[in-house]
């Protein structure tokens, strides 16, 4: 496959996200945002915006589509695949991403354009160096002399299954 | 409430959490984190981990627990509550806690207490400031004419019921 052919490749699966977010941001208990996971050329899931309508606020495209992707693979992982999103994922879907570990993601919107139509997720990129009291939602430790008894139970699992 | 009822109060829901992600450490398809939301001294809803046993790498025990408060609670927000974790976020579950917004976080084991049983999470921490394509996973956008498509969807959408 030439670069051209390959940047053809993910300007159409981008183009089906954008048209699935379009559609989504019309649909009651939606919002303006699509995602796909693609192994090998072929569509794997999809996943729309459901926050609204699931009282859901983890229910972005991007996890939606990990976890119908995660469904329909019967896998944790997504090696091999990957990601593209209508738009430049939050940090949520970040973290969501390494954990599935698809190989890349492709993005349209970017944040500064997400913005624009009231979604500024920047404000959560700034909080995330900050001191956890310090944050705006606080993050406070609390020392316990049981913290760690569930790794040690974890560690002593001989039937553990990493991931 | 004194300052030290408040501390024992925290202590109380935070080893309910660490008993909880000790006997998940042992159930197959789990792992050894737990969370809950509290209400006004109340519970809402518990979560643990479950991303080998549903084959869903985004359930982490605080998402789990936030998706089953919302569901609770017949809301995407979690406005007044207070979400306790037997481990410190990692950070998807930091961007989901930030939709959510529940009033406050407190939690026990640390990152570097985690680390030791073989669950980093500083590897995602220091990959976020990193531009996109120079992740580990790279996050490569493309510029399309039609990114802002569905933007213009949602802001012309009457009925759209923001989040």
């Amino acid at each position: 496959m030439t670069k051209n052919d390959n940047n053809s490749q993910h300007r159409y699966w981008l183009q089906r996200c954008i048209d699935l977010a379009e559609q989504q941001s019309r649909t009651p208990g939606g919002g303006p945002f699509a995602a796909l996971v693609v192994h090998a050329g072929e569509l794997v899931a999809e996943g729309v915006n459901q926050v609204t309508g699931s009282n859901d606020p983890t229910a972005h495209a991007e996890v939606v589509a990990i976890r119908n992707a995660c469904a329909q693979r019967n896998d944790f992982q997504l090696a091999g695949c990957v990601l593209y999103s209508s738009c430049e994922p939050c940090p949520m879907c970040l973290g969501a991403i390494y954990w599935a570990r698809p190989d890349a993601v492709y993005y349209a919107a970017t944040h500064a354009q997400a913005a624009k139509a009231g979604f500024d997720d920047s404000f959560i990129y700034e909080q995330i160096p900050l001191p956890g009291p310090e944050r705006s939602i606080p993050f406070h430790p609390v020392a316990l002399d049981s913290a760690e008894a569930p790794f040690d139970a974890w560690l002593a699992n001989g039937e553990r299954r990493d991931y």
